[in-house]
Protein backbone atom coordinates (compact mmCIF):
# COMPACT_ATOMS: atom_id res chain seq x y z
CA UNK A 1 0.00 0.00 0.00
CA UNK A 2 1.33 3.52 -0.80
CA UNK A 3 0.27 6.83 -0.58
CA UNK A 4 0.12 9.02 -3.55
CA UNK A 5 -0.37 12.85 -3.74
CA UNK A 6 -1.55 14.61 -6.75
CA UNK A 7 -1.82 18.24 -7.86
CA UNK A 8 -4.61 18.67 -9.28
CA UNK A 9 -5.62 22.15 -12.40
CA UNK A 10 -9.69 22.59 -12.85
CA UNK A 11 -11.88 25.07 -14.40
CA UNK A 12 -14.49 25.14 -11.86
CA UNK A 13 -17.27 26.47 -14.23
CA UNK A 14 -19.80 23.37 -14.95
CA UNK A 15 -18.77 21.73 -11.30
CA UNK A 16 -20.44 22.37 -7.91
CA UNK A 17 -17.01 22.07 -5.85
CA UNK A 18 -14.48 20.16 -4.99
CA UNK A 19 -16.91 18.36 -2.61
CA UNK A 20 -20.14 15.97 -3.64
CA UNK A 21 -23.06 17.75 -3.39
CA UNK A 22 -26.83 17.04 -4.38
CA UNK A 23 -27.37 19.63 -6.95
CA UNK A 24 -24.67 18.63 -9.53
CA UNK A 25 -21.09 17.16 -10.48
CA UNK A 26 -18.22 17.17 -8.02
CA UNK A 27 -14.70 17.62 -9.30
CA UNK A 28 -13.92 15.01 -6.07
CA UNK A 29 -16.54 12.53 -8.41
CA UNK A 30 -15.11 12.83 -11.27
CA UNK A 31 -11.77 12.59 -10.01
CA UNK A 32 -12.59 9.42 -8.14
CA UNK A 33 -14.59 7.75 -10.76
CA UNK A 34 -11.85 7.96 -13.20
CA UNK A 35 -8.67 7.06 -10.80
CA UNK A 36 -11.00 3.68 -9.53
CA UNK A 37 -11.61 2.28 -13.25
CA UNK A 38 -7.29 3.45 -13.77
CA UNK A 39 -6.49 1.31 -11.32
CA UNK A 40 -9.42 -1.14 -10.36
CA UNK A 41 -9.74 -0.48 -7.12
CA UNK A 42 -12.23 1.22 -4.94
CA UNK A 43 -10.39 5.14 -4.46
CA UNK A 44 -12.17 7.79 -2.77
CA UNK A 45 -9.62 10.81 -2.88
CA UNK A 46 -9.10 13.24 0.15
CA UNK A 47 -9.11 17.24 -0.64
CA UNK A 48 -6.41 19.51 0.60
CA UNK A 49 -9.19 22.43 0.01
CA UNK A 50 -13.07 21.96 -0.61
CA UNK A 51 -13.82 25.20 -3.28
CA UNK A 52 -16.62 25.99 -3.75
CA UNK A 53 -18.74 25.81 -6.40
CA UNK A 54 -17.72 27.56 -9.83
CA UNK A 55 -14.41 28.28 -8.34
CA UNK A 56 -11.23 27.23 -10.32
CA UNK A 57 -7.66 25.47 -9.11
CA UNK A 58 -4.38 25.53 -11.14
CA UNK A 59 -2.84 23.01 -7.85
CA UNK A 60 -5.35 21.51 -5.31
CA UNK A 61 -3.94 18.60 -3.85
CA UNK A 62 -5.34 15.26 -2.98
CA UNK A 63 -4.37 12.22 -1.39
CA UNK A 64 -5.24 8.63 -2.06
CA UNK A 65 -4.07 4.97 -0.68
CA UNK A 66 -3.48 2.51 -3.59
CA UNK A 67 -1.67 -1.21 -4.21
CA UNK A 68 -1.25 0.04 -7.67
CA UNK A 69 2.15 -1.19 -9.90
CA UNK A 70 1.60 1.85 -12.07
CA UNK A 71 4.88 4.17 -10.82
CA UNK A 72 3.57 6.59 -9.14
CA UNK A 73 4.69 9.49 -11.17
CA UNK A 74 2.84 7.76 -14.40
CA UNK A 75 -0.61 8.12 -12.83
CA UNK A 76 -0.72 12.09 -13.57
CA UNK A 77 -0.63 11.00 -17.32
CA UNK A 78 -2.55 7.92 -16.98
CA UNK A 79 -5.56 9.49 -15.60
CA UNK A 80 -5.34 12.72 -17.89
CA UNK A 81 -5.95 10.20 -20.96
CA UNK A 82 -9.59 9.68 -19.78
CA UNK A 83 -9.97 12.92 -17.60
CA UNK A 84 -12.38 15.52 -19.54
CA UNK A 85 -10.80 18.56 -20.33
CA UNK A 86 -11.42 20.87 -17.20
CA UNK A 87 -9.72 18.68 -14.85
CA UNK A 88 -6.40 17.59 -15.17
CA UNK A 89 -3.54 16.40 -12.88
CA UNK A 90 -0.58 17.75 -12.66
CA UNK A 91 1.77 15.93 -10.88
CA UNK A 92 1.26 12.34 -9.27
CA UNK A 93 4.14 11.45 -6.69
CA UNK A 94 4.40 9.04 -3.88
CA UNK A 95 4.30 10.58 -0.39
CA UNK A 96 4.45 9.29 3.15
CA UNK A 97 1.39 7.34 4.91
CA UNK A 98 1.42 10.44 7.51
CA UNK A 99 0.92 13.04 4.64
CA UNK A 100 -2.70 14.47 5.55
CA UNK A 101 -3.20 16.98 3.02
CA UNK A 102 -5.57 19.19 5.66
CA UNK A 103 -4.18 18.16 8.51
CA UNK A 104 -0.33 19.55 7.44
CA UNK A 105 1.01 23.07 7.81
CA UNK A 106 1.20 24.57 4.18
CA UNK A 107 0.82 27.72 2.91
CA UNK A 108 -1.62 28.18 0.08
CA UNK A 109 -1.56 30.80 -2.20
CA UNK A 110 -4.89 32.20 -4.18
CA UNK A 111 -5.75 34.93 -6.88
CA UNK A 112 -8.71 36.75 -7.51
CA UNK A 113 -8.93 38.37 -10.95
CA UNK A 114 -10.78 41.32 -11.87
CA UNK A 115 -11.51 42.83 -15.06
CA UNK A 116 -11.97 46.61 -14.58
CA UNK A 117 -13.01 47.88 -17.48
CA UNK A 118 -16.32 49.74 -19.48
CA UNK A 119 -16.98 46.31 -21.53
CA UNK A 120 -17.29 43.14 -19.96
CA UNK A 121 -15.11 41.69 -22.35
CA UNK A 122 -15.64 38.06 -23.51
CA UNK A 123 -12.76 36.43 -23.29
CA UNK A 124 -12.01 37.23 -19.59
CA UNK A 125 -15.53 36.44 -18.24
CA UNK A 126 -15.16 32.52 -17.06
CA UNK A 127 -12.19 33.89 -15.12
CA UNK A 128 -12.78 37.40 -13.61
CA UNK A 129 -14.93 38.77 -11.48
CA UNK A 130 -16.23 42.49 -13.80
CA UNK A 131 -16.00 45.86 -12.37
CA UNK A 132 -17.11 48.82 -14.32
CA UNK A 133 -16.03 51.40 -12.27
CA UNK A 134 -12.26 52.50 -12.23
CA UNK A 135 -10.51 50.52 -9.55
CA UNK A 136 -7.66 52.67 -7.57
CA UNK A 137 -5.08 49.75 -7.33
CA UNK A 138 -3.08 51.67 -5.21
CA UNK A 139 -5.49 52.38 -2.36
CA UNK A 140 -6.33 48.89 -2.70
CA UNK A 141 -2.85 47.71 -2.07
CA UNK A 142 -2.84 50.54 0.79
CA UNK A 143 -6.34 48.87 2.19
CA UNK A 144 -4.30 45.20 1.93
CA UNK A 145 -1.82 45.90 3.89
CA UNK A 146 -4.34 45.90 7.36
CA UNK A 147 -4.55 42.45 6.21
CA UNK A 148 -1.45 40.87 6.31
CA UNK A 149 -0.13 39.09 9.88
CA UNK A 150 -1.80 36.89 12.07
CA UNK A 151 -4.96 38.00 13.00
CA UNK A 152 -8.91 36.94 13.66
CA UNK A 153 -10.53 37.36 10.45
CA UNK A 154 -14.23 36.66 11.93
CA UNK A 155 -15.48 39.82 9.64
CA UNK A 156 -13.97 38.40 6.44
CA UNK A 157 -16.29 35.10 6.59
CA UNK A 158 -19.09 33.70 5.75
CA UNK A 159 -21.14 31.37 8.16
CA UNK A 160 -21.15 27.93 7.67
CA UNK A 161 -17.26 27.03 8.19
CA UNK A 162 -16.43 24.67 9.85
CA UNK A 163 -13.30 25.82 11.76
CA UNK A 164 -13.25 26.11 15.55
CA UNK A 165 -10.88 29.33 15.65
CA UNK A 166 -11.22 32.61 13.20
CA UNK A 167 -7.54 33.44 13.74
CA UNK A 168 -5.52 32.71 10.35
CA UNK A 169 -2.28 34.54 9.35
CA UNK A 170 -1.87 36.07 5.95
CA UNK A 171 1.86 35.91 4.83
CA UNK A 172 1.11 38.48 1.59
CA UNK A 173 -1.32 40.19 -0.22
CA UNK A 174 0.26 41.20 -3.64
CA UNK A 175 -1.35 43.78 -6.02
CA UNK A 176 -1.25 43.70 -9.19
CA UNK A 177 -2.45 44.85 -12.63
CA UNK A 178 -2.10 44.78 -16.18
CA UNK A 179 -4.08 46.55 -19.39
CA UNK A 180 -6.14 44.90 -21.68
CA UNK A 181 -4.68 44.40 -25.09
CA UNK A 182 -6.85 46.98 -27.12
CA UNK A 183 -8.69 46.24 -30.38
CA UNK A 184 -8.17 50.03 -31.15
CA UNK A 185 -4.81 49.08 -32.01
CA UNK A 186 -3.21 51.16 -29.64
CA UNK A 187 -0.39 50.34 -27.45
CA UNK A 188 -1.70 50.68 -23.88
CA UNK A 189 1.52 51.06 -22.19
CA UNK A 190 2.21 53.79 -23.52
CA UNK A 191 -1.07 55.70 -22.34
CA UNK A 192 -2.26 56.71 -19.30
CA UNK A 193 -6.32 57.44 -20.94
CA UNK A 194 -8.58 55.85 -23.48
CA UNK A 195 -9.72 57.77 -26.54
CA UNK A 196 -12.78 59.00 -24.91
CA UNK A 197 -11.14 60.48 -21.56
CA UNK A 198 -12.50 57.16 -20.30
CA UNK A 199 -9.87 55.00 -18.24
CA UNK A 200 -7.91 52.23 -19.94
CA UNK A 201 -9.44 48.58 -19.47
CA UNK A 202 -7.15 46.53 -17.29
CA UNK A 203 -7.10 42.96 -15.43
CA UNK A 204 -6.19 42.92 -11.29
CA UNK A 205 -4.79 40.20 -9.67
CA UNK A 206 -5.03 39.90 -5.67
CA UNK A 207 -2.36 37.33 -4.72
CA UNK A 208 -2.81 36.31 -1.24
CA UNK A 209 -1.21 33.39 0.59
CA UNK A 210 -1.58 32.68 4.08
CA UNK A 211 -1.73 29.09 6.47
CA UNK A 212 -5.49 28.73 6.07
CA UNK A 213 -8.95 30.45 5.05
CA UNK A 214 -11.90 30.97 6.40
CA UNK A 215 -15.06 29.89 4.67
CA UNK A 216 -15.26 32.81 1.71
CA UNK A 217 -12.60 34.11 3.21
CA UNK A 218 -10.61 35.53 0.14
CA UNK A 219 -14.10 35.97 -1.65
CA UNK A 220 -15.00 38.57 1.17
CA UNK A 221 -11.33 40.22 1.00
CA UNK A 222 -11.65 40.71 -2.73
CA UNK A 223 -15.07 42.35 -2.52
CA UNK A 224 -14.27 44.53 0.08
CA UNK A 225 -10.94 45.84 -1.90
CA UNK A 226 -13.27 46.01 -4.49
CA UNK A 227 -14.57 48.71 -2.66
CA UNK A 228 -11.76 50.66 -1.25
CA UNK A 229 -10.55 50.00 -5.13
CA UNK A 230 -13.85 52.03 -6.14
CA UNK A 231 -13.59 54.61 -3.30
CA UNK A 232 -16.77 53.77 -1.52
CA UNK A 233 -14.69 52.59 1.49
CA UNK A 234 -11.45 54.58 2.02
CA UNK A 235 -8.37 51.83 2.83
CA UNK A 236 -8.44 52.58 6.19
CA UNK A 237 -11.84 51.27 6.91
CA UNK A 238 -10.24 47.36 5.92
CA UNK A 239 -8.61 48.36 9.58
CA UNK A 240 -11.99 49.08 11.13
CA UNK A 241 -13.64 45.99 9.79
CA UNK A 242 -10.93 43.60 10.51
CA UNK A 243 -11.13 44.81 14.25
CA UNK A 244 -14.83 44.74 14.62
CA UNK A 245 -14.79 41.37 13.71
CA UNK A 246 -18.54 41.99 12.68
CA UNK A 247 -19.00 40.13 9.15
CA UNK A 248 -21.82 43.18 8.34
CA UNK A 249 -19.36 45.57 7.91
CA UNK A 250 -16.75 43.87 4.76
CA UNK A 251 -18.77 43.71 1.85
CA UNK A 252 -20.53 41.06 0.15
CA UNK A 253 -18.30 38.39 -1.54
CA UNK A 254 -16.83 39.08 -4.81
CA UNK A 255 -18.17 36.16 -7.47
CA UNK A 256 -16.88 32.24 -7.38
CA UNK A 257 -15.63 32.43 -10.99
CA UNK A 258 -12.70 35.26 -9.92
CA UNK A 259 -11.11 32.70 -8.08
CA UNK A 260 -8.21 30.28 -8.24
CA UNK A 261 -6.29 27.92 -5.63
CA UNK A 262 -2.97 28.55 -7.07
CA UNK A 263 -0.76 26.53 -4.93
CA UNK A 264 -0.42 25.02 -1.76
CA UNK A 265 3.04 24.35 -0.18
CA UNK A 266 3.65 21.29 2.44
CA UNK B 1 -29.79 57.94 -42.25
CA UNK B 2 -26.20 57.01 -40.65
CA UNK B 3 -23.67 54.65 -40.83
CA UNK B 4 -22.47 53.01 -37.62
CA UNK B 5 -19.19 50.83 -36.86
CA UNK B 6 -18.93 48.63 -34.52
CA UNK B 7 -15.93 47.32 -32.45
CA UNK B 8 -17.01 43.76 -31.91
CA UNK B 9 -15.74 41.21 -29.16
CA UNK B 10 -16.56 37.67 -28.91
CA UNK B 11 -15.70 34.00 -27.51
CA UNK B 12 -16.46 31.60 -30.10
CA UNK B 13 -16.44 28.66 -28.49
CA UNK B 14 -20.15 28.14 -28.73
CA UNK B 15 -20.88 29.87 -32.02
CA UNK B 16 -20.66 28.01 -35.76
CA UNK B 17 -18.68 31.53 -36.97
CA UNK B 18 -19.41 34.99 -37.86
CA UNK B 19 -21.78 33.95 -40.84
CA UNK B 20 -24.96 32.74 -40.77
CA UNK B 21 -24.93 28.69 -41.00
CA UNK B 22 -27.48 26.11 -41.10
CA UNK B 23 -25.96 24.04 -38.18
CA UNK B 24 -26.05 26.48 -35.10
CA UNK B 25 -26.00 29.89 -33.92
CA UNK B 26 -23.36 32.59 -35.64
CA UNK B 27 -22.27 35.73 -33.89
CA UNK B 28 -24.16 38.17 -36.85
CA UNK B 29 -27.69 36.65 -35.91
CA UNK B 30 -26.78 37.46 -32.29
CA UNK B 31 -26.08 40.78 -32.74
CA UNK B 32 -28.71 41.28 -35.77
CA UNK B 33 -31.29 40.16 -33.28
CA UNK B 34 -30.27 42.26 -30.40
CA UNK B 35 -29.88 45.38 -32.54
CA UNK B 36 -32.94 45.12 -34.56
CA UNK B 37 -34.58 44.80 -31.10
CA UNK B 38 -32.85 47.96 -29.84
CA UNK B 39 -32.94 50.13 -32.54
CA UNK B 40 -36.71 49.09 -33.79
CA UNK B 41 -35.59 48.85 -37.18
CA UNK B 42 -34.37 45.39 -39.26
CA UNK B 43 -31.15 45.44 -39.04
CA UNK B 44 -28.43 43.44 -40.72
CA UNK B 45 -24.71 43.97 -39.81
CA UNK B 46 -21.90 43.53 -42.80
CA UNK B 47 -19.03 41.93 -40.92
CA UNK B 48 -15.41 42.76 -41.68
CA UNK B 49 -13.59 39.39 -41.23
CA UNK B 50 -16.02 36.13 -41.44
CA UNK B 51 -14.13 34.44 -38.56
CA UNK B 52 -14.38 30.75 -38.60
CA UNK B 53 -16.12 28.36 -35.98
CA UNK B 54 -14.55 28.65 -32.69
CA UNK B 55 -12.19 31.39 -33.45
CA UNK B 56 -12.57 34.21 -31.04
CA UNK B 57 -12.05 38.16 -31.79
CA UNK B 58 -10.80 41.05 -29.70
CA UNK B 59 -11.91 43.45 -32.02
CA UNK B 60 -13.96 42.37 -35.04
CA UNK B 61 -15.78 45.56 -37.12
CA UNK B 62 -18.67 44.88 -38.85
CA UNK B 63 -21.35 48.08 -39.78
CA UNK B 64 -25.29 48.69 -40.33
CA UNK B 65 -26.91 51.69 -41.55
CA UNK B 66 -29.81 53.19 -38.98
CA UNK B 67 -32.05 55.88 -38.22
CA UNK B 68 -32.38 55.89 -34.76
CA UNK B 69 -31.66 58.51 -32.41
CA UNK B 70 -29.56 56.98 -29.59
CA UNK B 71 -26.30 58.67 -29.90
CA UNK B 72 -23.98 56.87 -31.99
CA UNK B 73 -21.47 56.36 -29.27
CA UNK B 74 -24.09 54.91 -27.11
CA UNK B 75 -25.11 52.29 -28.94
CA UNK B 76 -22.22 49.71 -27.63
CA UNK B 77 -23.75 50.27 -23.81
CA UNK B 78 -27.28 49.73 -24.82
CA UNK B 79 -26.85 46.50 -26.80
CA UNK B 80 -24.45 45.12 -24.41
CA UNK B 81 -27.27 45.38 -21.77
CA UNK B 82 -28.73 42.36 -23.80
CA UNK B 83 -26.63 40.69 -25.33
CA UNK B 84 -24.94 37.49 -24.24
CA UNK B 85 -22.04 37.47 -22.19
CA UNK B 86 -19.83 36.19 -25.08
CA UNK B 87 -20.57 38.49 -27.46
CA UNK B 88 -19.94 42.44 -26.74
CA UNK B 89 -19.67 45.44 -28.22
CA UNK B 90 -16.58 47.47 -27.44
CA UNK B 91 -17.22 50.62 -29.44
CA UNK B 92 -19.96 51.82 -31.56
CA UNK B 93 -19.48 55.11 -34.28
CA UNK B 94 -20.66 56.86 -37.05
CA UNK B 95 -18.84 56.44 -40.31
CA UNK B 96 -19.12 57.75 -43.65
CA UNK B 97 -21.74 56.25 -45.51
CA UNK B 98 -18.68 54.99 -48.01
CA UNK B 99 -17.03 53.31 -45.45
CA UNK B 100 -17.10 49.40 -46.08
CA UNK B 101 -15.30 47.13 -43.71
CA UNK B 102 -14.73 44.46 -46.40
CA UNK B 103 -13.98 46.71 -49.46
CA UNK B 104 -11.80 49.52 -47.57
CA UNK B 105 -7.81 49.05 -47.22
CA UNK B 106 -6.69 47.84 -43.31
CA UNK B 107 -4.38 46.42 -41.19
CA UNK B 108 -6.04 43.15 -39.73
CA UNK B 109 -3.92 40.95 -36.55
CA UNK B 110 -4.71 37.76 -35.46
CA UNK B 111 -3.28 35.87 -32.69
CA UNK B 112 -2.65 32.15 -32.53
CA UNK B 113 -2.15 30.97 -28.96
CA UNK B 114 -0.42 27.48 -27.95
CA UNK B 115 -0.07 25.99 -24.72
CA UNK B 116 3.28 24.14 -24.57
CA UNK B 117 3.33 21.75 -21.54
CA UNK B 118 3.19 18.41 -21.14
CA UNK B 119 0.00 18.78 -18.65
CA UNK B 120 -2.92 20.55 -20.66
CA UNK B 121 -3.81 23.03 -18.22
CA UNK B 122 -7.79 23.36 -17.66
CA UNK B 123 -7.57 27.23 -17.88
CA UNK B 124 -5.88 27.83 -20.89
CA UNK B 125 -8.15 25.32 -22.79
CA UNK B 126 -10.38 27.10 -24.64
CA UNK B 127 -8.22 29.78 -26.08
CA UNK B 128 -5.35 28.19 -26.79
CA UNK B 129 -3.96 24.96 -28.87
CA UNK B 130 -2.21 22.09 -26.94
CA UNK B 131 1.30 20.85 -27.65
CA UNK B 132 2.62 18.39 -25.60
CA UNK B 133 6.06 18.48 -27.33
CA UNK B 134 8.35 21.06 -26.20
CA UNK B 135 8.69 23.88 -28.90
CA UNK B 136 11.48 25.82 -29.73
CA UNK B 137 10.49 29.35 -30.33
CA UNK B 138 13.75 30.74 -31.54
CA UNK B 139 13.51 27.73 -34.67
CA UNK B 140 9.81 29.13 -35.07
CA UNK B 141 11.08 33.27 -35.25
CA UNK B 142 13.56 32.02 -38.13
CA UNK B 143 10.61 30.04 -39.90
CA UNK B 144 8.68 33.04 -39.30
CA UNK B 145 10.58 35.47 -40.86
CA UNK B 146 10.38 33.77 -44.61
CA UNK B 147 6.48 34.62 -44.49
CA UNK B 148 7.04 38.39 -43.86
CA UNK B 149 6.11 40.52 -47.07
CA UNK B 150 4.33 40.12 -50.06
CA UNK B 151 3.88 36.70 -51.36
CA UNK B 152 1.61 33.97 -52.99
CA UNK B 153 0.47 32.43 -49.69
CA UNK B 154 -1.21 29.44 -51.90
CA UNK B 155 0.43 27.29 -49.61
CA UNK B 156 -1.06 28.17 -47.12
CA UNK B 157 -4.74 28.55 -48.10
CA UNK B 158 -7.36 25.95 -47.84
CA UNK B 159 -9.69 25.12 -50.82
CA UNK B 160 -13.25 26.86 -50.73
CA UNK B 161 -11.97 30.66 -50.02
CA UNK B 162 -13.41 33.43 -52.12
CA UNK B 163 -10.93 35.43 -53.14
CA UNK B 164 -9.29 35.27 -56.52
CA UNK B 165 -5.73 36.15 -55.64
CA UNK B 166 -3.47 34.74 -53.44
CA UNK B 167 -1.04 37.24 -53.10
CA UNK B 168 -1.01 38.63 -50.05
CA UNK B 169 1.36 40.81 -47.70
CA UNK B 170 2.22 40.06 -43.99
CA UNK B 171 3.39 43.14 -42.27
CA UNK B 172 4.67 41.25 -39.49
CA UNK B 173 4.50 37.54 -37.51
CA UNK B 174 6.49 38.78 -33.37
CA UNK B 175 6.88 35.37 -31.94
CA UNK B 176 7.08 35.45 -28.00
CA UNK B 177 5.97 33.29 -24.65
CA UNK B 178 5.94 33.23 -21.18
CA UNK B 179 6.05 31.03 -18.71
CA UNK B 180 3.12 29.50 -17.15
CA UNK B 181 2.50 30.45 -13.32
CA UNK B 182 3.50 26.06 -11.61
CA UNK B 183 1.49 25.13 -9.01
CA UNK B 184 4.72 23.62 -7.57
CA UNK B 185 5.67 27.21 -6.51
CA UNK B 186 8.86 27.31 -7.84
CA UNK B 187 9.40 30.88 -9.56
CA UNK B 188 9.76 29.61 -13.23
CA UNK B 189 11.49 32.84 -14.26
CA UNK B 190 14.61 31.73 -12.40
CA UNK B 191 14.36 27.84 -14.45
CA UNK B 192 15.22 26.32 -17.17
CA UNK B 193 13.95 23.28 -16.38
CA UNK B 194 11.06 21.56 -14.78
CA UNK B 195 12.30 19.32 -11.70
CA UNK B 196 12.19 16.61 -13.57
CA UNK B 197 14.33 17.26 -16.30
CA UNK B 198 11.29 18.32 -18.60
CA UNK B 199 10.60 21.46 -19.97
CA UNK B 200 8.86 24.09 -18.72
CA UNK B 201 5.12 24.91 -19.42
CA UNK B 202 5.02 28.09 -21.16
CA UNK B 203 2.54 29.51 -23.28
CA UNK B 204 3.54 31.00 -26.58
CA UNK B 205 1.89 33.67 -28.88
CA UNK B 206 1.90 33.93 -32.49
CA UNK B 207 0.81 37.74 -33.58
CA UNK B 208 0.49 38.19 -37.06
CA UNK B 209 -0.53 41.50 -39.27
CA UNK B 210 -1.24 41.85 -42.75
CA UNK B 211 -3.13 43.34 -45.45
CA UNK B 212 -5.39 40.23 -45.53
CA UNK B 213 -5.59 36.37 -45.32
CA UNK B 214 -6.48 33.91 -47.15
CA UNK B 215 -8.57 30.87 -46.01
CA UNK B 216 -7.38 29.36 -42.88
CA UNK B 217 -4.33 30.66 -43.66
CA UNK B 218 -3.34 32.01 -40.31
CA UNK B 219 -4.53 28.56 -38.63
CA UNK B 220 -1.97 26.77 -41.65
CA UNK B 221 0.84 28.85 -40.82
CA UNK B 222 0.26 28.65 -37.23
CA UNK B 223 0.26 24.67 -38.12
CA UNK B 224 3.50 24.82 -40.00
CA UNK B 225 5.50 26.86 -37.29
CA UNK B 226 4.23 24.32 -34.66
CA UNK B 227 5.96 21.47 -36.57
CA UNK B 228 9.16 23.98 -37.55
CA UNK B 229 9.22 24.44 -32.87
CA UNK B 230 9.11 20.91 -32.52
CA UNK B 231 11.83 20.05 -35.17
CA UNK B 232 9.69 18.25 -37.10
CA UNK B 233 10.57 20.61 -40.31
CA UNK B 234 13.76 22.74 -40.30
CA UNK B 235 13.26 26.55 -40.45
CA UNK B 236 14.22 26.45 -44.31
CA UNK B 237 11.39 24.40 -45.13
CA UNK B 238 8.97 26.84 -44.85
CA UNK B 239 10.35 29.09 -47.74
CA UNK B 240 10.10 25.69 -49.50
CA UNK B 241 6.44 25.12 -48.89
CA UNK B 242 5.77 28.91 -49.39
CA UNK B 243 7.69 28.66 -52.72
CA UNK B 244 5.77 25.54 -54.19
CA UNK B 245 2.88 27.09 -53.76
CA UNK B 246 1.19 23.35 -53.25
CA UNK B 247 -1.03 23.58 -49.87
CA UNK B 248 0.03 19.66 -49.98
CA UNK B 249 3.27 20.50 -48.21
CA UNK B 250 2.39 22.67 -45.54
CA UNK B 251 0.86 21.38 -41.78
CA UNK B 252 -2.37 20.81 -41.33
CA UNK B 253 -4.43 23.78 -39.63
CA UNK B 254 -4.24 24.37 -36.49
CA UNK B 255 -7.11 24.59 -34.59
CA UNK B 256 -9.30 27.37 -34.75
CA UNK B 257 -10.09 27.74 -30.22
CA UNK B 258 -6.30 29.08 -30.80
CA UNK B 259 -7.06 32.25 -32.83
CA UNK B 260 -8.40 35.23 -32.08
CA UNK B 261 -8.78 38.06 -34.48
CA UNK B 262 -7.00 40.93 -32.34
CA UNK B 263 -8.18 43.81 -34.17
CA UNK B 264 -8.77 45.96 -37.50
CA UNK B 265 -7.45 49.11 -38.78
CA UNK B 266 -8.00 50.96 -41.19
Amino acid sequence: MKRIKLTISYDGTNYVGWQVQKNGIAVEEVINKHLSKLLKEDITIVGASRTDSGVHALGNVAIFDTNTRIPSGKIALALNQSLPDDIKIVKSEEVSAEFHPRYTDCTKTYQYNILNSRVNFPLQRLYTDYVYYELDVEKMRRAAEYLIGEHDFKAFSSAGGQQKSSIRTIYNIDLSFEYLNLPDGANPSKRKEAENGDFLPKLVHITISGNGFLYNMVRIIAGTLEKVGMGIYPPEHVKEILDSCDRRLSAPKAPARGLTLLKIEY
